[in-house]
Protein backbone atom coordinates (compact mmCIF):
# COMPACT_ATOMS: atom_id res chain seq x y z
CA UNK A 1 0.00 0.00 0.00
CA UNK A 2 1.39 3.13 -0.96
CA UNK A 3 1.94 6.03 1.78
CA UNK A 4 0.84 9.42 1.69
CA UNK A 5 2.24 12.38 3.90
CA UNK A 6 -0.06 15.36 4.60
CA UNK A 7 0.86 18.90 6.02
CA UNK A 8 -1.33 20.50 8.31
CA UNK A 9 -0.86 24.75 8.02
CA UNK A 10 -2.40 25.79 4.65
CA UNK A 11 -3.27 22.11 3.44
CA UNK A 12 -6.01 20.87 5.57
CA UNK A 13 -5.58 23.39 8.09
CA UNK A 14 -6.81 26.61 6.93
CA UNK A 15 -4.07 28.74 8.53
CA UNK A 16 -4.19 32.41 6.97
CA UNK A 17 -7.36 33.36 7.35
CA UNK A 18 -7.27 33.71 11.07
CA UNK A 19 -3.70 34.88 11.00
CA UNK A 20 -5.36 37.89 9.13
CA UNK A 21 -8.42 38.28 11.35
CA UNK A 22 -6.02 38.64 14.41
CA UNK A 23 -3.66 41.18 12.42
CA UNK A 24 -6.36 43.19 11.18
CA UNK A 25 -7.98 43.71 14.50
CA UNK A 26 -4.73 44.36 16.33
CA UNK A 27 -3.25 47.02 13.63
CA UNK A 28 -6.51 48.43 12.03
CA UNK A 29 -5.92 47.16 8.62
CA UNK A 30 -7.66 45.37 6.35
CA UNK A 31 -5.64 42.96 4.68
CA UNK A 32 -6.73 39.85 2.53
CA UNK A 33 -5.14 36.91 0.87
CA UNK A 34 -5.09 38.73 -2.14
CA UNK A 35 -2.69 40.74 -0.64
CA UNK A 36 -0.05 38.28 0.31
CA UNK A 37 0.13 36.46 -3.36
CA UNK A 38 3.50 35.58 -3.88
CA UNK A 39 4.67 36.93 -0.08
CA UNK A 40 3.75 36.26 3.78
CA UNK A 41 2.26 38.81 6.42
CA UNK A 42 5.30 39.17 8.01
CA UNK A 43 7.17 40.29 4.80
CA UNK A 44 4.29 42.75 3.69
CA UNK A 45 4.43 44.24 7.12
CA UNK A 46 8.29 43.90 8.33
CA UNK A 47 7.83 46.46 11.07
CA UNK A 48 5.69 43.99 12.95
CA UNK A 49 7.36 40.77 12.45
CA UNK A 50 7.79 39.75 15.86
CA UNK A 51 4.35 40.38 16.51
CA UNK A 52 3.31 38.42 13.26
CA UNK A 53 5.49 35.75 14.31
CA UNK A 54 3.87 35.57 18.20
CA UNK A 55 0.90 35.32 17.57
CA UNK A 56 1.73 31.83 16.67
CA UNK A 57 2.73 31.28 20.50
CA UNK A 58 -0.45 31.47 21.57
CA UNK A 59 -1.00 27.63 22.79
CA UNK A 60 -4.76 27.91 21.17
CA UNK A 61 -4.31 29.09 18.42
CA UNK A 62 -4.05 26.50 15.82
CA UNK A 63 -7.03 25.21 17.81
CA UNK A 64 -10.00 26.77 15.93
CA UNK A 65 -8.45 26.77 12.19
CA UNK A 66 -11.22 26.36 10.00
CA UNK A 67 -10.24 23.19 7.75
CA UNK A 68 -9.78 23.48 4.12
CA UNK A 69 -12.37 22.94 2.10
CA UNK A 70 -12.60 19.11 1.01
CA UNK A 71 -9.72 17.79 2.79
CA UNK A 72 -11.76 15.32 5.32
CA UNK A 73 -13.57 13.21 1.93
CA UNK A 74 -10.84 13.49 -0.06
CA UNK A 75 -8.33 12.15 3.13
CA UNK A 76 -11.21 9.91 4.12
CA UNK A 77 -11.41 8.36 0.61
CA UNK A 78 -7.46 7.92 0.03
CA UNK A 79 -7.16 6.45 3.25
CA UNK A 80 -9.14 3.68 2.02
CA UNK A 81 -6.56 3.27 -0.44
CA UNK A 82 -3.28 4.40 0.66
CA UNK A 83 -1.72 4.91 4.03
CA UNK A 84 -2.43 8.53 5.07
CA UNK A 85 0.13 10.29 7.78
CA UNK A 86 -0.51 13.89 8.90
CA UNK A 87 3.10 14.93 9.26
CA UNK A 88 3.35 18.65 10.31
CA UNK A 89 6.82 21.12 11.13
CA UNK A 90 5.02 21.35 15.06
CA UNK A 91 8.89 21.92 16.54
CA UNK A 92 8.45 25.34 14.62
CA UNK A 93 5.88 26.41 16.78
CA UNK A 94 6.09 24.05 19.98
CA UNK A 95 3.60 25.57 21.95
CA UNK A 96 1.15 24.16 19.02
CA UNK A 97 1.63 20.87 20.19
CA UNK A 98 -1.74 20.41 22.23
CA UNK A 99 -3.97 22.26 19.67
CA UNK A 100 -2.86 20.87 16.88
CA UNK A 101 -3.19 17.41 18.24
CA UNK A 102 -6.72 18.19 19.58
CA UNK A 103 -7.40 19.78 16.19
CA UNK A 104 -6.74 16.76 14.28
CA UNK A 105 -8.48 14.13 16.35
CA UNK A 106 -11.71 16.63 15.83
CA UNK A 107 -11.66 17.21 12.25
CA UNK A 108 -10.08 14.18 11.04
CA UNK A 109 -11.12 11.08 13.63
CA UNK A 110 -10.97 8.36 11.15
CA UNK A 111 -7.09 8.48 10.90
CA UNK A 112 -5.65 7.10 13.44
CA UNK A 113 -3.33 9.24 15.79
CA UNK A 114 -0.08 6.82 15.62
CA UNK A 115 -0.18 8.17 11.88
CA UNK A 116 0.20 11.83 13.69
CA UNK A 117 3.92 13.06 12.82
CA UNK A 118 5.32 16.17 14.38
CA UNK A 119 8.31 16.88 13.24
CA UNK A 120 10.88 19.64 12.10
CA UNK A 121 13.22 18.54 9.24
CA UNK A 122 10.72 16.63 7.13
CA UNK A 123 13.82 14.56 5.20
CA UNK A 124 12.31 11.89 8.09
CA UNK A 125 9.59 11.07 6.09
CA UNK A 126 9.19 8.20 4.87
CA UNK A 127 6.37 8.31 2.77
CA UNK A 128 5.76 8.18 -1.54
CA UNK A 129 4.33 11.15 -1.46
CA UNK A 130 4.24 14.27 0.61
CA UNK A 131 1.24 17.01 0.22
CA UNK A 132 3.14 20.21 1.43
CA UNK A 133 3.12 24.24 0.86
CA UNK A 134 6.87 24.41 1.46
CA UNK A 135 8.90 23.55 -1.00
CA UNK A 136 11.59 23.26 1.23
CA UNK A 137 10.51 19.89 2.50
CA UNK A 138 11.06 18.44 -1.12
CA UNK A 139 14.36 18.56 -1.46
CA UNK A 140 15.80 16.07 0.55
CA UNK A 141 12.11 14.08 0.63
CA UNK A 142 12.79 10.67 -1.10
CA UNK A 143 9.26 10.53 -2.59
CA UNK A 144 7.63 12.83 -5.05
CA UNK A 145 6.72 15.75 -3.75
CA UNK A 146 3.30 17.47 -4.55
CA UNK A 147 3.06 21.65 -4.15
CA UNK A 148 -0.13 22.43 -2.27
CA UNK A 149 -1.01 25.90 -3.55
CA UNK A 150 -0.40 28.59 -1.25
CA UNK A 151 -0.85 32.49 -1.70
CA UNK A 152 3.22 32.95 -1.01
CA UNK A 153 4.32 30.10 -3.20
CA UNK A 154 2.36 30.86 -6.35
CA UNK A 155 5.45 31.92 -7.73
CA UNK A 156 7.41 28.51 -7.03
CA UNK A 157 7.64 26.75 -10.68
CA UNK A 158 9.20 22.97 -11.39
CA UNK A 159 6.79 21.05 -8.97
CA UNK A 160 3.90 19.08 -9.20
CA UNK A 161 1.04 21.05 -8.13
CA UNK A 162 -2.37 20.50 -6.95
CA UNK A 163 -4.38 24.34 -6.40
CA UNK A 164 -7.49 22.18 -3.40
CA UNK A 165 -8.43 19.20 -2.56
CA UNK A 166 -10.63 18.00 -5.44
CA UNK A 167 -7.60 18.59 -7.74
CA UNK A 168 -5.78 15.83 -4.79
CA UNK A 169 -8.51 13.59 -5.68
CA UNK A 170 -8.02 13.49 -9.36
CA UNK A 171 -4.15 13.03 -8.65
CA UNK A 172 -4.55 9.92 -7.01
CA UNK A 173 -7.87 8.53 -7.84
CA UNK A 174 -8.37 9.49 -11.51
CA UNK B 1 25.76 11.10 5.61
CA UNK B 2 24.14 8.29 7.71
CA UNK B 3 21.52 9.17 9.63
CA UNK B 4 20.58 7.60 13.02
CA UNK B 5 17.11 7.53 14.58
CA UNK B 6 17.50 7.47 18.21
CA UNK B 7 13.93 6.62 20.67
CA UNK B 8 13.49 8.39 24.30
CA UNK B 9 11.99 6.82 26.78
CA UNK B 10 14.52 3.46 27.79
CA UNK B 11 17.25 4.50 25.44
CA UNK B 12 18.20 7.74 26.32
CA UNK B 13 15.73 8.85 28.99
CA UNK B 14 15.63 6.53 31.87
CA UNK B 15 11.70 5.85 32.53
CA UNK B 16 11.59 2.91 34.51
CA UNK B 17 13.50 4.30 37.95
CA UNK B 18 10.80 7.08 37.72
CA UNK B 19 7.58 4.86 37.32
CA UNK B 20 8.35 1.94 40.15
CA UNK B 21 9.76 5.50 42.38
CA UNK B 22 5.68 6.42 42.30
CA UNK B 23 4.74 3.22 42.50
CA UNK B 24 6.49 1.59 45.57
CA UNK B 25 5.46 5.09 46.97
CA UNK B 26 1.64 4.80 46.21
CA UNK B 27 1.03 1.49 46.86
CA UNK B 28 3.60 0.56 49.43
CA UNK B 29 5.79 -2.04 47.86
CA UNK B 30 9.35 -1.79 46.86
CA UNK B 31 9.66 -3.43 43.36
CA UNK B 32 13.15 -3.27 41.35
CA UNK B 33 14.19 -3.19 38.07
CA UNK B 34 14.83 -6.92 38.75
CA UNK B 35 11.36 -7.58 38.83
CA UNK B 36 10.82 -6.49 35.54
CA UNK B 37 13.47 -9.12 33.80
CA UNK B 38 11.13 -10.32 31.25
CA UNK B 39 7.91 -8.27 31.95
CA UNK B 40 6.23 -4.93 32.69
CA UNK B 41 5.13 -3.11 35.47
CA UNK B 42 1.38 -3.76 34.18
CA UNK B 43 1.63 -7.35 33.39
CA UNK B 44 3.51 -7.87 36.88
CA UNK B 45 0.42 -5.50 39.06
CA UNK B 46 -2.51 -6.51 36.51
CA UNK B 47 -5.11 -5.47 39.01
CA UNK B 48 -3.23 -1.71 38.91
CA UNK B 49 -2.80 -2.20 35.34
CA UNK B 50 -5.33 0.99 34.93
CA UNK B 51 -3.57 2.81 37.87
CA UNK B 52 0.39 1.99 36.52
CA UNK B 53 -0.81 3.63 32.84
CA UNK B 54 -2.68 6.97 34.25
CA UNK B 55 0.75 7.83 35.75
CA UNK B 56 2.25 8.82 32.32
CA UNK B 57 -0.93 10.76 31.89
CA UNK B 58 0.72 13.46 33.99
CA UNK B 59 1.85 16.29 31.84
CA UNK B 60 5.16 16.31 34.08
CA UNK B 61 6.11 12.65 34.29
CA UNK B 62 8.48 12.66 31.93
CA UNK B 63 10.27 16.01 32.64
CA UNK B 64 12.32 14.90 35.53
CA UNK B 65 13.72 11.30 34.23
CA UNK B 66 17.20 10.67 34.00
CA UNK B 67 19.43 10.86 31.38
CA UNK B 68 20.55 7.38 30.71
CA UNK B 69 24.02 6.57 31.45
CA UNK B 70 27.08 7.97 28.57
CA UNK B 71 24.32 8.45 26.05
CA UNK B 72 24.80 12.73 26.08
CA UNK B 73 28.71 11.70 25.53
CA UNK B 74 28.16 9.03 22.74
CA UNK B 75 25.50 10.96 20.83
CA UNK B 76 27.20 13.97 20.90
CA UNK B 77 30.56 11.91 18.96
CA UNK B 78 27.58 10.41 16.81
CA UNK B 79 26.45 13.36 16.06
CA UNK B 80 29.66 14.56 14.36
CA UNK B 81 29.77 11.77 12.19
CA UNK B 82 26.21 10.78 11.56
CA UNK B 83 22.74 12.59 11.08
CA UNK B 84 20.92 12.32 14.50
CA UNK B 85 17.11 12.42 14.77
CA UNK B 86 15.69 11.94 17.90
CA UNK B 87 12.24 9.67 17.25
CA UNK B 88 9.81 9.00 20.56
CA UNK B 89 6.02 7.51 19.94
CA UNK B 90 4.85 10.71 21.96
CA UNK B 91 1.33 9.96 19.96
CA UNK B 92 1.10 7.07 22.77
CA UNK B 93 0.89 9.92 25.47
CA UNK B 94 0.01 12.79 24.08
CA UNK B 95 0.33 14.71 27.57
CA UNK B 96 3.80 14.40 27.48
CA UNK B 97 4.54 16.61 24.57
CA UNK B 98 5.74 19.71 26.14
CA UNK B 99 7.65 17.58 28.81
CA UNK B 100 9.66 15.66 26.00
CA UNK B 101 10.57 18.68 24.40
CA UNK B 102 11.78 20.76 27.22
CA UNK B 103 14.06 17.64 28.57
CA UNK B 104 15.30 16.98 25.07
CA UNK B 105 16.35 20.80 24.96
CA UNK B 106 17.65 19.84 28.65
CA UNK B 107 19.48 17.42 28.34
CA UNK B 108 20.61 17.41 24.58
CA UNK B 109 21.23 20.90 23.72
CA UNK B 110 23.61 20.39 20.72
CA UNK B 111 21.09 18.56 19.08
CA UNK B 112 18.52 20.72 16.45
CA UNK B 113 15.34 20.55 17.37
CA UNK B 114 14.05 20.23 13.88
CA UNK B 115 15.76 16.85 14.46
CA UNK B 116 13.32 15.66 16.96
CA UNK B 117 10.14 13.79 15.88
CA UNK B 118 6.92 12.75 18.09
CA UNK B 119 5.45 10.23 16.04
CA UNK B 120 3.58 6.79 16.83
CA UNK B 121 3.86 4.30 13.88
CA UNK B 122 7.59 4.40 13.15
CA UNK B 123 7.85 2.82 9.97
CA UNK B 124 7.18 6.74 9.08
CA UNK B 125 11.26 7.57 9.82
CA UNK B 126 13.74 7.47 7.07
CA UNK B 127 16.32 6.73 8.66
CA UNK B 128 19.50 4.14 8.06
CA UNK B 129 19.38 3.03 11.66
CA UNK B 130 16.53 2.96 14.57
CA UNK B 131 17.71 2.45 17.86
CA UNK B 132 14.50 1.23 20.03
CA UNK B 133 13.75 -0.95 22.83
CA UNK B 134 10.68 -1.86 21.31
CA UNK B 135 11.16 -4.26 18.72
CA UNK B 136 7.54 -3.68 17.28
CA UNK B 137 9.13 -0.75 15.61
CA UNK B 138 12.01 -2.43 13.59
CA UNK B 139 9.12 -4.76 11.47
CA UNK B 140 8.21 -2.36 8.97
CA UNK B 141 11.60 -0.11 9.35
CA UNK B 142 13.43 0.32 6.26
CA UNK B 143 16.52 0.85 7.72
CA UNK B 144 18.82 -1.36 10.27
CA UNK B 145 16.93 -1.86 13.58
CA UNK B 146 19.00 -2.41 16.92
CA UNK B 147 17.65 -3.07 20.08
CA UNK B 148 18.44 -1.11 23.08
CA UNK B 149 18.45 -3.31 25.98
CA UNK B 150 15.45 -2.85 28.61
CA UNK B 151 13.92 -5.05 31.24
CA UNK B 152 10.74 -6.00 29.02
CA UNK B 153 13.09 -7.23 25.68
CA UNK B 154 15.65 -9.30 27.30
CA UNK B 155 14.23 -12.65 25.51
CA UNK B 156 13.76 -10.61 22.69
CA UNK B 157 16.36 -13.24 19.92
CA UNK B 158 16.95 -12.19 16.52
CA UNK B 159 18.05 -8.34 16.68
CA UNK B 160 21.31 -6.75 16.85
CA UNK B 161 21.34 -6.02 20.36
CA UNK B 162 23.10 -2.98 22.40
CA UNK B 163 23.31 -3.17 26.53
CA UNK B 164 24.14 0.17 26.96
CA UNK B 165 25.76 3.57 25.32
CA UNK B 166 29.14 2.31 25.24
CA UNK B 167 28.12 -0.82 23.09
CA UNK B 168 26.47 2.14 20.62
CA UNK B 169 29.15 3.72 20.56
CA UNK B 170 31.84 0.35 19.70
CA UNK B 171 28.87 -0.15 17.07
CA UNK B 172 29.47 2.99 15.40
CA UNK B 173 32.14 3.99 15.93
CA UNK B 174 34.44 1.07 15.76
Amino acid sequence: MKRIAIDMDEVIADFIPKHLQVFNRDYHENLTVNDLMGTRLRVLRPQFHNEITAYLNDPTFFRDLEVMKDSQEVIKQLSEQFEVFITTAAMEVPSSFTAKYEWLNEHFPFLDDMNFVFCGDKSIINADYLIDDHVKHFQRFRGQGILFTSPHNINETGYVRVNNWLEVREYFLR
